[in-house]
């Protein structure tokens, strides 16, 4: 049996059952693509329902035709390809969709699920290569002005620190997450719900040429494939799972968003939700899955995405939520005591527990830790304030200005 | 010793040293208010710093003298002074403030605090009627038009259901949840920072004498006590001792309103935090307090509040967070299974399975949980959708609209 075999029967059998079907993913592993195909349209599948699916395909079609017509057009659309034989192109986290487990508000469930059989991709970059440091950034379609402004800065952000950008490539969120994407120079990948060469919606053709041009589109349906709405949430699967977490910046109560965002919980990536005003019903979603999803962290820009996702010591200068200045360490005894201090000049225990309203005992306590911290230090008649220039205070940009670079962390260029 | 005594002994007491001073109300449980006076002014105070403190205080005025004269300006002010001896108005639950244990990120701290040794009121109501079911709005007082819309409709709302809206009449969101209980024709109390005769801030004249018509304001200071800033954070204490929940609206990093916050949190009051929008300065300290302090829960709006200080069969219709309608709780596979219904008409199961993409076995296992809950019902040759008259769906008021009343909700009147 030949490569070509192999591949053909592959797309035969994404046509003959929608990708993520199980029990054909099951027969692929045990059989190899070509006998597992074989099988199918002999009448062996297992199941009673999948042996009518493949029956009424094969009224369709003949499915070895219609792959071999489907590869046939490979050049023609600009397109490639790409298994799970390809060793160096197959991205190995995708083997997480073999078992995920959705644990909703009462119950656990185990949701049947499957790693794709293969992509078409279109784009020069190696599929697994771009895949390797991938956030999704995820959202409502009817987006507002301010959830378009933050997915496109945290599209931005993260690409400008070497992260690739994933996602579905609809109107709102991910059009804009794309978007901020290419703006930075960096790397985007759009995860298609139908033919490649069709891509949905069609009023982002352009973003998906220039995604192209740069990045990459996926897609797990042959070419010509329709995007019929249950194949959005077969594909979010791809998206959570290929990427270390997923970010939902805007969603309305119950949207396919956090479809998306529990599938990423399922496979323990990182979920992250981006607030919004509770003015907005365009952030209902996002506040219920804050409210309701123990895992989801909140996050309001890059470097709060970077503490979930990074790598202590290549994407953070410091490690994840430690206190930036010794001021924050304090306790309210300790920043009583620091605010009792005079501006100028020394004071003695006495008077500076007076002044703060503790005990000298207390007062004296907390001065050790201060000038430890080298707030103050003391002098023969008592403690002074640290002048500034000897108590450095590091920019605390990651919480003051969320959305913008922290000139103080290192880039990471691909 | 008569109870006129005890009054001007309290009262000499909080002038000779800030109120919640811990070794000062430790003596007035020990000794009652007038012996604890007389051990201060004979020198007899268990601490250093404390015997300066009274030593300098009386090197000012006579103790004795101040506090008389204070108290002989109470018809002038129209207030008057109530004390933990007025057991029928004095609120029970301040006591709370005899311990208050503050939990940092990294460390646990004992803050040695104590309970107001009098307040000093102005309004008709009770005092501990008032506080009966009292939830704190605090804030920025550099709020947003965002921040002032949502503490408005949060006073609006707590109070139109009977519960007293607490703050600390600061301009900002103070003023504008006062504003919103006042508008509602509820019950809201300012609890003040400085002397009662001069409340501060001065450009909040208007409103606090509109508080005081239909609600109250409150100090624990003497008229004519000047805002020192110390005292705004001895006062914050009281706040969150006096109500059951404390919800931030906008703060800035590290703002005033984030102390009272931890307080509610070290007394076991219930802390919620408002979120906003990651691109507002204001929203920082807010988004930082959902992000650092594992006790804060999101909140969107007055049910919300509601689901966390109410009580169950009083102030909410259903348990706490309970699913509203059948169809949230289903799981993914279920969800599948109801969304591959035929619209009208009648499907076997066979037919279902191939079009929810899953196996006939989960089909039919996923069929009962929808026929139980009345989403479907068996006829001879299959199943059909169940009509919506006969599956009623509940408004969902509480997250659709979280700033809006949810007219499924009786409202508590007083």
């Amino acid at each position: 049996m030949s490569d070509d075999d192999d591949r053909l029967a592959r797309v035969a059998l994404t046509w003959l059952a929608e990708p993520g079907t199980r029990s054909v993913h099951a027969l692929v592993d045990q059989l190899g693509p070509v006998a597992a195909l074989e099988l199918l349209l002999d009448g062996g599948a297992p199941e009673q329902w999948l042996r009518s699916a493949v029956a009424a395909r094969c009224r369709e079609g003949d499915p070895r035709a219609v792959a071999a017509e489907a590869l046939a057009c490979r050049e023609r659309l600009g397109v490639r390809l790409v298994t799970p034989d390809d060793e160096a192109e197959w991205p190995p986290q995708l083997d997480g969709l073999r078992r995920m487990v959705l644990r909703g508000a009462t119950r656990r469930v185990d949701i049947e699920t499957a790693p794709p059989l293969c992509f078409w991709v279109r784009g020069a970059w190696p599929l697994r290569e771009a895949l390797t440091r991938a956030v999704a950034v995820v959202g409502a379609r009817a987006a507002t002005a301010y959830g378009v402004h933050v997915a496109t800065e945290l599209g931005y952000g993260l690409a400008d620190r070497g992260w690739t950008v994933v996602s579905g490539g609809a109107f709102g969120i991910d059009a804009a997450a794309h978007r901020g994407a290419l703006n930075a120079g960096g790397l985007t990948v759009a995860v298609l719900a139908c033919g490649i060469d069709r891509p949905y919606p069609m009023g982002n053709a352009g973003l998906f040429d220039r995604i192209a041009e740069t990045g990459l589109l996926v897609s797990e349906w042959l070419p010509g494939a329709e995007p019929f709405r249950p194949r959005f949430l077969i594909r979010n699967r791809v998206i959570a799972a290929a990427t270390e977490g997923t970010v939902l910046v805007e969603a309305s109560a119950r949207s396919g968003a956090t479809q998306t965002f529990n599938r990423a919980v399922a496979l323990h990536r990182r979920p992250m939700v981006v607030p919004g005003p509770v003015t907005s019903a365009m952030s209902v979603g996002a506040h219920e899955l804050l409210r309701e999803q123990p895992s989801a962290r909140l996050v309001t820009g890059v470097p709060h995405v970077l503490e979930e996702v990074g790598r202590i010591g290549v994407d953070l200068a410091s490690p994840a939520r430690a206190p930036q200045r010794p001021r924050d360490t304090l306790d309210d005894e300790a920043a009583l005591v620091l605010e009792a201090m005079p501006r100028r000049g020394v004071i003695d225990v006495d008077r500076l527990a007076a002044r703060a309203g503790v005990t000298v005992r207390t007062a004296m306590r907390k001065l050790s830790l201060l000038e430890e911290l080298s707030l103050v230090h003391r002098r023969d008649e008592g403690y002074a304030l640290t002048t500034p220039a000897r108590a450095p205070t590091p920019p605390r940009a990651e919480v003051m200005g969320p959305l913008h670079d922290d000139p103080g962390r290192p880039a990471n260029g691909r």
